[in-house]
């Protein structure tokens, strides 16, 4: 009896099988799919009979010309490291109509509640609350709110309205604030009918109580945000970094903290991991997280949901739509650092 | 020319005007009111021409029958301490309809985002992570994360819904969590109107991955929340207290945190301030803040706002509707401690 | 053995138990509670062992002081017609603590879906659409929209925010429209909360796409809507008309819609029923509905639940919270025309 | 002094620039584009400094293999009619990478409005209620309303999620409905990330109170919703057609409305315009419109700022986002019935 399930490659690194579906899942592939697993650095080295009848790549491992086009069939590369690295040439898979997606959009969910609890924790002094009742030099009631204040009414500004803007937009739904936007990338319309108030790089810094940065690094906006930005912000405003080091100039963050001017909280930094004596380690009015903003089981495990309903849609000759698409124009520009570690 | 504007007797310790209204509002006051600063321990002591004229007391001065029975215009008592003290003959009061009425709902907006706070704070382990990064020993990425997890799209349990559970069930909207509610107060078909499940006690503990405390503490639910509720609660869920430690048996909740069974926050102690060898600083899986969920300045000034728009109504003919209304039925039994400071 | 259900009299005329109870929910009723049933207009006819124990009455009969003495446990008149009646001694109510509560709430979702219902049939022409259709001179498409428009995105003015007020706001949130409400009853800050924008009479009337009048008929407010608020209107708005005919000055409703100022949709009229002859008949422009808005069956089913959920808790020593009470200050005010049909 | 405005070929027949751009935006058009005005039956007539010049086509014009050839600089063609049409090789244009966009969604909000007018007025008998009025012989309050109900608490179902559903759902988000979605194009998790639940054809047909069609007809749905269809439904649940005529079985649908199993409203036929001796003209429990929900004016001038937006996008290098892009897997599908008039 013929085998009919389409053949997938599977070749997740750094990822594994095991950390982005569930056994559930991972047998609900199997059942589904004929899986292929292979060296992400080999695919050439598999048959033609592998190569010939894939429709699916699982991962994102390096692929040259001569490979791709012994891979009639292939219909995806499901990228689920969710960076999109320079390893394969992405204008012969467009051409081909060969989709490329990504995973990425697992991380927006987490990094919102970590955004809004990194927040919440400067408005609220809570790290700091809890260390000086361990000490036993805590201040009770209005005394140890001297600097406390609200998100309900405040203004906020976002920079960045991709997936984590718009989860971090949806948890801050219940808080009555206003929220203004700076998305060079996205037209006003979407941003409105978002229920959010698209705004100038300028306005957001200079307008807002909380500052949230959720853009991704791109070949333009490294270290867009530096002395000039810490210096329009209000005074005492609060700045949390979400997406990617790179988008900030982290020495004169450093300095707009230390002098007082603003507090911040950090989920990414220059180097990871950060060298023992870095200074932004002991930084007071600075809270720091180690890049775990997103890097849930849970996260990782709705990967494999959406690999599997974007397969299941180009099984029906539809095209993906869980999954994000790379596209043809930002590619190039849209490469991160590829990730190591999960 | 005569002073048509009506009197207040000003009586408010432990607060004082300039705590619960802004200069601006201050103004507003003395503009349309006529205020008498009075010694809230001798209201007795006031002369007729203040008493049988005064309209309204802000503050809840000790009044015996004596007094109340001179004071023959009064609409209302605005008590800004929140709690109902028993040192006047509320059964006097409601039968000449005199209001009186309570600001305690300024605290619910504050005491719901540091609730969430804590929530967030226990899911991702924030004030740890930002502890072992100062001290060099920071998790990276997903090490960081072993027990981390989400809100949104959990079960979430609320203890009591009045004006704290409704705050905080705003906060919580735009989480997408299930969340039920036990709060033997309330009609059924009210809570399902505010979106959420009426359940029993027992659901509420035992089908929650965060169980919030906001219930009042009355005569008859004292320490209701020990060592079986909290053995009921799902091995590794987080009790979060917000409201009165008097409604749960805190020896057992310690007990039950330092057994590894749940995890919890707490604002609120047994002793306040709390003796320096108190176990609980150092218990690890507990968040400690030092009753200072509620007390901030934006809250104190706020009861200046309400207590103006009720005197407004009420000047115009018309009850109060932005404070709460002390309750015949209830009063008795609403009796907290009375703060002592603010 | 004693029977030690409370005693409820039931006197719901013009309602009937089985208009507001379903057969479940007054097989629970009489599970719970020993029910008298009474003549409303012989309650005093009643005798002391009836009269002395009752904590209940389900309607609103006349009562005269001395029935009233004889009712030593009485707890509360649950008003089921919605409309207070001058035909009881409300003070010596609100003296002893007797609630005084009404059910009209349970019009509320009717009548915004009706008033909705009005404003979207008056902005697409749905009714004119289908008379054509049926006679065979209907429009296309662009044709058939020359006056066309959208609630999404208009602007929206609501006059009284009791109950029906926020049963429009609710039915028109997905509307992204801007609210303005004036209700002179209601502080500015709940109005906020309830995220609309408090504004004058003046300012509803002249800066909305479409009005809706919720506003209740007291002594003060007959006909305050006449020949100059139509006037102030924008051309070609709409006004729609939810709570009572009395509120408005309806020949200079109908001469403002006459002239083509304004379009107009309602649900009340000076007379009920109207006479054959009268011109709002055949006035186009005019979208008319005999006072059919909150009368569906399901509304008064409602009010059984209401009653049993209020009596509950004051079974148990709380006050009632489902139903809304009469007011000491308000309840002469608030005299409707009372119901004589349901 | 060259003229550097990007070159966009004018060719929106059915549409004219004057309908979907105000003067406002036309003049920004102008300003920020040179625009050619052409015969769209005559592209190939162009001259090669239009055609290798045009980086944009605003319409669907008929294009061929060597026209396109020669547009060495295309970047999108924005289709305004909205449906795609055979008239152009649509492979080549993916595999260029060349944009074809569409801008329908701008009916999504007003044919929502419409569809939830009819589901209202089927709900409340609007229609037939101000003519029976008109005619003296309405019935008053209760009377009036023996088959009357709600929208609240009802279950409804919606088949399609494109933007017509999502913005159903959006309109729907104020009535506390419980929604079901067939949407066989969707995956689950992205119908739940809209608060709706997925359901099968054979759920949304057996358990809704409404029935919202939006699904647009391809080659596989023609007449999907017939005899059987209909017959799953609910006795007296309402059956709202909103898309086109041609994913039911017509006479299918006024049977069941003939034998009073369903009531319905439709606004699009089989035949437009349709015979005036068609016998749904005069079907009772049939509410018409004449293919007129979506086709506003507002609606048309928005899709002129959507073109705006997108191109402002892809000159700067980004992809478009605004309009909808044409998909490789479904553009042989989606062909609809061209529109012939605005």
């Amino acid at each position: 009896m013929p085998d009919n399930r389409p053949l997938a490659i599977s070749a997740p690194a750094p990822r594994t099988l095991d950390l982005i579906f569930t056994p559930e899942t991972l047998k609900d592939l199997h059942r589904r799919y004929r899986i292929v697993e292979a060296d992400p650095e080999d695919i050439a080295g598999l048959g033609d009979d592998v190569l010939g009848n894939a429709h699916y790549i699982i991962g994102q491992p390096p692929l040259d010309h001569a490979t791709l086009r012994r891979m009639s069939q292939l219909k995806a590369i499901l990228n689920v490291e969710s960076n999109l690295i320079n390893n394969m040439p992405y204008e012969v898979l467009f051409e081909r109509g060969i989709h490329v997606v990504t995973t990425g959009q697992v991380f927006a969910e987490p990094v919102a509640e970590l955004g809004l609890a990194m927040a919440l924790n400067i408005a609220r002094g809570v790290v700091d609350a809890d260390l000086s009742f361990r000490e036993g030099r805590e201040l009770w009631g209005g005394d140890g709110n001297r600097s406390a204040r609200l998100l309900s009414g405040s203004e906020i500004g976002i920079i960045g309205f991709g997936d984590l803007g718009k989860a971090l937009n949806r948890v801050l739904s219940g808080f009555r604030a206003k929220i203004r936007v700076f998305d060079p990338w996205m037209p006003a319309s979407i941003l409105r009918d978002n229920g959010v108030e698209p705004a100038s790089l300028e306005t957001v810094l200079g307008e807002s109580d909380f500052v949230f940065v959720v853009a991704s690094v791109t070949s333009e906006n490294e270290g867009f945000l530096g002395e000039k930005a810490f210096a329009r912000m209000r005074p005492g405003a609060a700045f949390i970094l979400l997406s990617r080091a790179g988008v900030v100039d982290f020495e004169a963050l450093m300095a707009a903290v230390a002098s007082g001017h603003i507090v911040a909280a950090s989920d990414v930094f220059p180097e990871e991991p950060l060298p023992l004596d870095h200074p932004v380690r002991r930084l007071p009015g600075f809270l720091r997280s180690a890049h775990r903003a997103g890097a849930l089981d849970s996260a990782f495990k709705k990967m494999g949901d959406m690999v599997l309903e974007d397969m299941d849609l180009m099984d029906r000759g539809l095209p993906p739509m869980r999954c994000k698409r790379a596209e043809r124009e930002t590619v190039a520009r849209m490469r991160s650092k590829p990730v190591t570690m999960n």
